[in-house]
């Protein structure tokens, strides 16, 4: 299957070239250069811009003929960069998408402020729109993120994290930017309110299809299409899906092991094997899929709303690759 | 002379009740108690609430009779407060106002976190005042100050700070809230154009005219009434007014020692007598002091367009009292 993504950059390829317009003017600070340096080296680095293309996608999708959603859409990719920064500082991170963090180039003090700068940038961007439902939309989300980041920050190491608090740690750090990326889009075109929900729900349901397809293919995934280390989750101490429903299944002695390895973090060389056998013995990987493909069909049904059309098709096609990657 | 910051504290005291109710309720989080314990411990700190109440007193000398005043001046906390919250991790502060730092007590991660949760509360704020021109004026203000945060990072232990780049600096890192603060309180009681711009001109000058005793504070205050050590910009290698205006003025040999005291950041058991002598010798504390009554009185003057009336005088009592401090 061709990624859809990439269909729809193509679709959307004039009104992206306006986007990265707006981000590199924005981004740019003449009496501090450093905002400008650390973030092209984010915001360049060649990531996907899958969230800008959900507002434009959704404006399109009612027929929106204004130009307000090319501003939204670079809101929306500061308002993710400024969370990447502010990440990467949090997780001690060195390495993005293969490339050096700017924490790491840098240092922390900068990704700080320069991720508090795009924020506000993000913020002016938003009031340019005019629009008093898309600003309490994008305050809502901003919210709802950073209680998401602080519920995971909390949730690190600790064996009692439930399935609860992990979803409700996904809707805020992944769910929440694309639910209002897809809003925003809709409300800019003024559209009726059941269509501004299933854009709203499409783009809910297919973050949080796209975050426990991220986690679970920290277990599963080829390390070379997935880019990143496998185990790197279990070693960091972060209770993801695959592992809280596996603990909740482990017998005492099993309990065991996962206070040996994740609570006291006590360096065990098989640590992953012996993680991965317990996943495997109670089948939480498979539980895992199985959501993330709950969620990818909940995305896809919620454009149920709109008549046939290619755009339809493409947003269609997107929930289903999501998810291509594990299935 | 009384404290101005304290009569108009009673004057407001029912205002700033609500101010406090709701600044309390927005800092809750049930989910993720660490959010409302390490925001308490920062804001319920014994802070004057300097900058709300000049949002409240600004409507007020507008004749404003609404209650979005509230909601803003709250919003100007938890924008003040996210700010502190970045500050003290960027500097690595461990005491601030006598206390020890959120970022010593819990952590860099959730001192992070949580600023821009505040951050995002006092977006939700202001939206709820529905002013499109208030959001604006605050979304450009949280540009400036972050600009101003990033400037001054940049300018650490850096010789060639000239004192253009001095003021861009504190126009960011204070004057801007101070003069969004005054100035939203304005916009919302709907007053003429030449209101507005009189108290954002009130705030502005009042924000520079503190900034500036501040950093004089830091090389003449008394330790006790100050609350901060002497001498501590320079042993942070932070250039501020009195310090650019003397290496300004340096001799060559003069030069030398700067460069061994801030740049190369040598221990030098005397090196803040050896700056004080410097600074003596060209006068660069008077001309310090000088130009913070300078805005003093800009400050004060700023008001004139105002008829007499209790709280006008209160203002202007509270630009005086700003500099009384050094005068």
């Amino acid at each position: 299957m061709d990624n859809p993504a990439k269909v729809l950059g193509s679709d959307f390829e004039a009104e992206m070239r306006s986007v990265d317009r707006i981000l590199n003017r924005y981004m740019t600070s003449d009496s501090t250069p450093i905002i400008s340096e650390l973030s092209r080296h984010l915001i360049n680095a060649g990531g996907k811009r899958l969230r800008p293309l959900l507002t434009i996608a959704s404006a399109k999708m009612c027929n929106y003929s204004g130009v307000a959603h090319i501003k939204l859409a670079a809101a929306i990719e500061f308002i993710h960069s400024a969370t990447l920064l502010h990440d990467d500082v949090v997780d001690e991170s060195e390495k993005r998408r293969g490339k050096s963090t700017a924490n790491f180039l840098w240092n922390n003090q900068s990704s700080v402020l320069v991720g508090d700068y795009l924020f506000s940038k993000s913020f002016q961007l938003m009031v340019e729109a005019e629009s008093l439902n898309v600003l309490s939309t994008l305050a809502d989300a901003s919210a709802t993120i950073s209680e998401g980041e602080i519920l995971q920050l909390s949730a690190v190491r600790n064996l009692n994290t439930s399935q609860e608090v992990y979803f409700k740690i996904i809707e805020g750090k992944t769910a929440a930017l694309f639910s209002a990326a897809t809003k925003v889009g809709a409300i800019i075109a003024n559209t009726e309110k059941e269509t501004v929900t299933a854009l709203m729900n499409y783009g809910r349901f297919l973050g949080l299809c796209f975050q426990l397809t991220d986690d679970l293919l920290d277990y599963t995934g080829d390390e070379e299409s997935f880019g990143k280390k496998i185990g790197d989750d279990f070693k960091e101490g972060k209770l993801t899906l695959p592992l809280i429903r596996a603990i909740e299944k482990s017998s005492s002695k099993e309990r065991e092991f996962w206070k040996n390895a994740i609570q006291r973090n006590s360096p065990l060389d098989d640590g992953l094997e012996q993680a991965l056998f317990i996943m495997d013995k109670y089948d939480t990987l498979d539980f895992t899929r199985n959501e993330a493909i709950k969620y990818s069909s909940k995305a896809s049904e919620s454009l149920d709303v709109f008549p046939r059309s290619d755009l339809k098709d493409t947003l269609k096609e997107l929930a289903s690759y999501v998810v291509s990657r594990i299935n």
